[in-house]
C-alpha cells in the first residue's frame, strides 16, 4: 500500500512466458506443464476459460487450488490429503520456491508448472491466455475459435487496456482503499468505464469484432464475480450488475455460453473473497445473498446478431474432474 | 459478545420513564427535558418521528449528535464547538454520568435529558416513543394522529414484537455475528420476517389498521437503512429492498409522508455504520453507492386506500435547526 491509500499491485516475480518460437527457455509441448488456478480468482478463470473455448486440455492438465488460504497462500485443500495429485505439493508456494529458493513475491494464480521439476515456469497473467491463443496453434481443438483474431489485435488491446485499470484491477482499488479519496477515485472510474462498456454493448453483441474474444473474456470474469463479492465486499455498489441491463444480459449471454458459465463456482469465489481478506470482512462470515440463480435468465442478446465462435464450433462437455457445481 | 458468535444486545443502564400520572420521579412538563438523538440510529430515529408527527417540538427540544464516534461514543461533532447548544455539553456521556457517576453500561441514544440538571432521565428506547403518544397526550398538536389506538394496541405490540426481534434488531444480528452459524440464522429470521411483513402489506396500505401507527414507524426505520447500509455493510443481502417490490413501496410511501423522509439524512447515516463499525469496515471507508434519489420515485400505494393520518393532519414543516438535507 502506497501513502496515499491506494491498493497497488504488487509485482509479481518469474514471468516468464511458454513460447512456440524459441523465444523463451521453456517451448510448448504437451504433458510437459501443468496449470495451476483457483476458481475464486479472475485472472486464473481468464486461463480456464481459454483453455477450455481452444481445447488444451490435452496439451496440459488443470491443478485447482482451493478458496482458502493460511499465511502461506494458495494451498490445495479441496484436494485429497490437500495435496495436487499431480505435483504432490500442499502449497503452490512450493513451486514457486523450487523456481526461486529465495522467492518473495507473491504467490499468484494462474501458474504454469514444469511437470518433471516442480518449478512454476510462467505467472504472467497479462500474456498467459495470448499464448495459449497464438503460441500453443498446434494443440488447438477442431473448431476452436480465433479468440485473438489479427487484424483485430489492436482494438482488442486497446479495449482490453481499460478494462485492466479501471474493471479488472479496478474492482480491488475500490475494495483494498484504505483511505476515501483513494476509493472515490477508483469508484468513479470503474462506473464511468462500466457505464461506456455498457453503451458499446447495447448495439453489439461482443466487444470487438462479431464474436467472442480475449477482451469478452478479460471483462466478463470480473463481471461474473459481481454482485457475488465485489458489489458488497469491495464496495462496489452504485448498482449491482443485475440492475445494470445492458452489462447484466451481456454477461448472462456468455455465462450460458459454454465454457464460461461452466468455470464458475460461485460458493468458492464467496469462500475465497470474504474468508481471506482478513482487512476487510475480519469476522470471516460469508454472506448468504444474493440469489445467484438469474444468471440462467434469458438474455435475448440473439437478436444482436454475432456469431459466438465465429467459424468454430462450442467446446464439447467439461472433463471429468474439471466440473462445477450448479448455480443454486 | 457470547460464545456463539451471536449479537447480544447489552443490558441498558439508565431505563426510567417520564409519565403524567405519578407513576414515575420523572413527571411530563413542557421545556423540562431535551430529547438527545442521532440521524444515523433507528432507534432515535423512532422518537424524531414520532415527536414530529404528534407535534412535540415546543414540549421538548431536540439535540442531535453527530454520526461519528470516538472511544467515548456518541458526541456533538456537528454543533458549533463540537457542544449541544443547550445542554453544554461534547459528549452525551456526560449526561450519563450527571445521572450516575459510576455508569458503565451503554451510552445511547435516544435519551431524555433533564436540562437544568444535565442528567439523563430517560433512555428507555422501547417505551419512549409510546410514552410520547400515551404519556405527552397534553402538548399533543392539534391534529395530532393517533399512533397507538387503544383497541389496536394487542395487535401493534405483537407485530411490534416479532420485528424488534427479527428485524430491527435482526439486521444487528446479522452485520455483527462472529460466526458463520451466528449470521446464518440471523439472516434466516431476517429475511423469513421480512417475506411475512410482505404477504401483510401486500393488500393493506399500513401494518395494523387503516392508518400509520407506531407498527409503522417501528418497521420502517430499519427499512430506510436497508439499501444505505444493512445490504451491504450488515451482509442483509439476499436483496436490497429495492428488490422487494411490496415492502420498498411501502417505505417509499412513508418516506413521502411527512414525518418520515424529512427525518432522514442518508449521509450521517452510512457515515456512522461504515466509519464507526471498525470491527465490521476497518478501513472507514464509506461506500459512494447506492443513488437514493429512487426513494423518490412513484410509489402506487394510495389505491390501497387508508387514512395515513386517521381523523387527524399530517405535521407542518420541520422547523428550523432540524431540518436534513435533500436525498441526492
Amino acid at each position: 500500500m502506497a501513502d496515499t491509500g491506494a491498493f497497488v499491485r504488487a509485482p509479481l516475480g518469474v514471468q516468464e512466458r511458454i513460447t512456440a518460437d524459441g523465444s523463451s527457455p521453456w517451448p510448448v509441448e504437451a504433458g510437459r506443464y501443468r496449470l495451476v488456478v483457483a476458481r475464486a480468482c479472475p485472472w486464473a478463470n481468464r486461463t480456464v476459460i481459454v483453455r477450455r473455448l481452444l481445447g488444451l486440455e490435452d496439451a496440459f492438465s488443470m491443478g485447482i487450488a482451493g478458496p482458502l488460504h493460511d499465511e502461506r497462500s494458495w494451498r490445495f485443500h479441496n484436494d485429497p490429503g490437500n495435496t495436487d495429485p499431480v505435483l504432490g505439493i500442499e502449497y503452490l508456494g512450493e513451486a514457486y520456491r523450487a523456481a526461486d529458493p529465495d522467492y518473495s513475491a507473491g504467490i499468484t494464480v494462474p501458474a504454469m508448472v514444469e511437470v518433471a521439476s516442480g518449478k512454476v515456469v510462467s505467472n504472467d497473467f497479462a500474456n498467459m491466455t495470448l499464448d495459449f491463443s497464438t503460441q500453443w496453434t498446434a494443440f488447438h481443438r477442431d473448431g476452436a475459435p480465433d479468440l485473438y483474431p489479427q487484424p483485430l489485435r489492436a482494438e482488442i488491446d486497446e479495449v482490453a487496456e481499460g478494462i485492466y485499470h479501471d474493471v479488472n484491477n479496478g474492482v480491488y482499488k475500490c475494495g483494498f482503499a484504505t483511505t476515501q479519496e483513494a476509493y472515490d477515485k477508483a469508484y468513479a472510474a470503474l462506473f464511468s468505464r462500466l457505464d461506456l462498456l455498457a453503451d458499446r454493448l447495447a448495439t453489439r453483441r461482443y466487444l470487438v469484432g462479431d464474436t467472442i474474444t480475449e477482451a469478452d473474456v478479460r471483462l466478463w470474469v470480473t463481471l461474473v464475480r459481481f454482485d457475488a463479492v465485489y458489489h458488497g465486499h469491495f464496495k462496489c455498489n452504485r448498482q449491482k450488475l443485475s440492475e445494470m441491463p445492458v452489462l447484466w444480459a451481456y454477461a448472462r449471454d456468455l455465462f450460458q455460453t459454454p465454457g464460461f458459465g461452466d468455470t464458475i463456482d460461485f460458493a468458492q469465489i464467496k469462500q475465497h473473497y470474504y474468508g481471506v481478506h482478513h482487512q476487510v470482512n475480519p469476522s470471516g462470515v460469508v454472506p448468504l445473498g444474493p440469489d445467484l440463480r438469474n444468471w440462467l435468465d434469458p438474455h435475448d442478446r440473439a437478436e444482436l446478431g454475432g456469431r459466438p465462435f465465429g467459424d468454430g464450433t462450442p467446446p464439447g462437455p467439461v472433463r471429468e474432474g474439471e466440473r462445477v457445481p450448479p448455480v443454486s
